[in-house]
């Protein structure tokens, strides 16, 4: 079976827009062992929907087409679709009672656009959007199914989820076996990780792949088979034992997530002070649902007065030490876990960019502090100064692998090849 | 000029990484004037690539391929690129000694996977790539130029801006010319906008583009050649004066960058409080260098207790109104604010979800608070209860924009046709 993805729209060819819902669409259908062989992303313009539709039928068994289908004027899909197939639009009449009834029930009138998402291709299959006025539909052309749906993220999944998957399961066999590992790593390169992995023979039908995602690359490992499949565990295993301190998760796609659970499953409550991430960190805890069960609060203590007036950082430790120091970071972890009392504390403090960099400081130069009731951990690294984002992405993720360890019991500072420590020391609290 | 795109990688045609160097590079070419016509993504397996290079070669005049191009065994463009024009792989001498020599002077052994990138297909031009250890390279096949880049974002934009531009300028006169001009939405729907606008006629040659990109709507008007660019303005005007409350910016792509630039011309200070969006809206702001000019601090009060200690919220306004309440907001942003005596604080405090609601307050509630030296304006608005991120998202944007309008010196509470305000006034501070 040929699977192929067709993304409209002016707004995702031209850039406006990156496309997640393509992303998305691919992890999902890889959960459901299938491939997708090709993607193709045309913009709003008629001749180009009608010709793509017509050469990709050709080739593919199912087309998933995604966007056009709103109440503008730009929204070309099911016109294309019809024009496509040589047929003429209709007006579907249950789906337009329904989009005036769902407005009236709200005490709203519905706008004269909405009309036009009543316009299907002749002989088209409606398909149900619970979540929003643009209906999806199925026309076959040549070899294809070409299956439409809205733009709207959240229609859109909701309408693979209910309503392709079982669609494509009816229709076609599912192919071969296939299974996905993946390895999240930390602190190392692409080609360092590669050279360690390869000194072992890869398995037959086991595909390895990486996909540097800052702060982390992930090692992905696909066994297609049963065969494969069986052999997978153990070769994943050697893996691990190959690649040692880099793998920090073969369950969560980030740190933070693995964080999240470890700090959950203890339980163990959590402050945070952050400088230079500017509340990033903080940020991508709350991200999970259930994080306030640990996460007390975070201090986003940007202003140097901040510093001492919210975390009761000494004025003489920030004149002799200055703002980015290992004694600074430490003082902020302090200052933030006793406030609460928390278990433990985070502290980041550095330079971000792309000002502000010193000869002895340069730009990218960031102290990050852990401290529990009895220790504090802290390190001063060097960031690649690439950009901004970056050495706050890269601070949030060796913050958060300090604690990982240090919850795991094993030694929260190590060196990481591709992020050299300037300095890393541990202290007792006086 | 027909202008395509081919992104390559599992990981991309995957799902496992979002496609943003092929949103990046749609715009970049939109800067200058040229439009893309088609993008192709697939994955790492020869036989697709090398199709999919010999089908675009028929149609395309140049071909921007990315990715593809690193050391590990799954990076197979070079591969293709040579099997697709019926060329062997030769070693690139140059580029071998080259890397060699940058591995040495920063004291590495270079791994012998970088080997493999040294390898173009025989009659390639190379294309230097200063910032990686790929090359980049180009071939003509049939009608197309294929130009081909590595995946990496930062060496990926360095080439496309330092070499692909050029080229593609030598290569190929460029078409009519073209102007996009954008106003940024906010509270309102795209049919409702679509609405207002379609009530007058739109100018020849000029297309009008909807991108909802919550929390956003950006409408994107597009005009081609001189006489469509001559009558851009005016009627950006009229939309402009047909859309009112609902365009938060002409200049910026977003709320955040908008009050960024507002906070340095004024100059004027801001402290933050932040419960559900957990320093969301902090971090959103530090994205911009130069942020530490107007950001003193942001506290996360995740718990009660931290908006009692480190805020200063009295416990009894909060037994009395609860944590979600316009009391509660106001009052953590007059603390904010006293702290370090800020001119302006922000709060918000809400129900993310996907627990915590109740029947009077369900998921999706949330209060937001400004406060200047004189006075506190409020709202409670009922956000959709789609996502936990969305909640965040939204409140974050109302927070801005609420300053937004204070900093010009209009009414901070207006009310948004998508954000129903439950409650909604202004006090003077006692």
């Amino acid at each position: 079976m040929l699977l192929e993805m067709i993304s409209t729209g002016e707004e995702v060819l031209s850039g406006q827009i990156v496309d997640t819902n393509a992303a998305w669409f691919a992890d999902c259908m890889m959960n459901h062992g299938i491939e997708l062989n090709r993607r193709s992303t045309v913009g709003d313009r008629m001749d180009d929907l009608v010709g793509l539709f017509q050469e990709r039928s050709l080739s593919a068994d199912l087309i998933l087409v995604n966007g056009g289908l709103g109440p503008t004027s730009d929204d070309l899909s099911a016109a294309a679709a019809a024009k496509a197939c040589g047929v003429p639009l209709m007006e579907h009449q249950a789906w337009r009672s329904h989009l005036e009834e769902w407005f009236s029930k709200r005490g709203r009138t519905m706008a004269a656009s909405n009309l036009k998402q009543c316009l299907l291709p002749q002989g088209a299959v409606l398909i149900d959007n619970p979540a929003g006025s643009a209906p999806g539909f199925r026309v076959k052309l040549n070899r294809a199914w070409l299956f439409f749906t809205p733009g709207v993220p959240v229609e859109f999944k909701q309408m693979v989820n209910e309503q392709f998957v079982s669609f494509m399961q009816q229709q076609f066999r599912q192919g071969l076996a296939t299974h996905l590992c993946k390895l999240l790593t930390f602190g190392h390169g692409e080609s360092s990780l590669a050279d360690r992995i390869d000194t072992i023979p890869l398995p037959a039908d086991i595909t390895l792949g990486y996909r540097p995602s800052p702060p982390h690359v992930e090692i992905k490992i696909f066994a297609r088979g049963a065969a494969a499949i069986a052999s997978q565990d153990a070769y994943v295993k050697t893996l691990q034992t190959l690649l040692g301190d880099a793998v920090v998760s073969t369950h969560f796609p980030t740190l933070a997530e693995t964080v999240h659970h470890l700090l959950l499953a203890k339980p163990a409550s959590l402050a945070l002070a952050e400088s230079c991430t500017g509340g990033m960190l903080s940020s991508q805890l709350v991200d999970f649902p259930g994080s306030s069960a640990y996460l007390q609060h975070c201090v986003v203590s940007y202003a140097d007065a901040a510093k001492i007036s919210l975390l009761g950082v000494e004025a003489s430790v920030l004149a002799r030490h200055g703002a980015v120091s290992a004694e600074t970071a430490i003082a902020m972890a302090q200052g933030a876990r006793s406030k609460l009392d928390s278990d433990y504390a985070l502290a980041i403090t550095g330079i971000a960019g792309p000002d502000g960099g010193s000869t002895e400081k340069p730009v990218g130069t960031v102290a990050i502090a852990l401290c529990d009731r009895q220790h504090s951990f802290v390190q001063v690294v060097q960031l690649s100064q690439r950009s901004r984002n970056l050495v706050r992405v890269m601070s949030c993720a060796v913050a958060l692998d300090m604690l990982r360890r240090h919850l795991l019991g094993t030694q929260p500072l190590v060196s990481y090849p591709f992020l050299p420590a300037r300095q890393s020391y541990r202290e007792a609290h006086s």
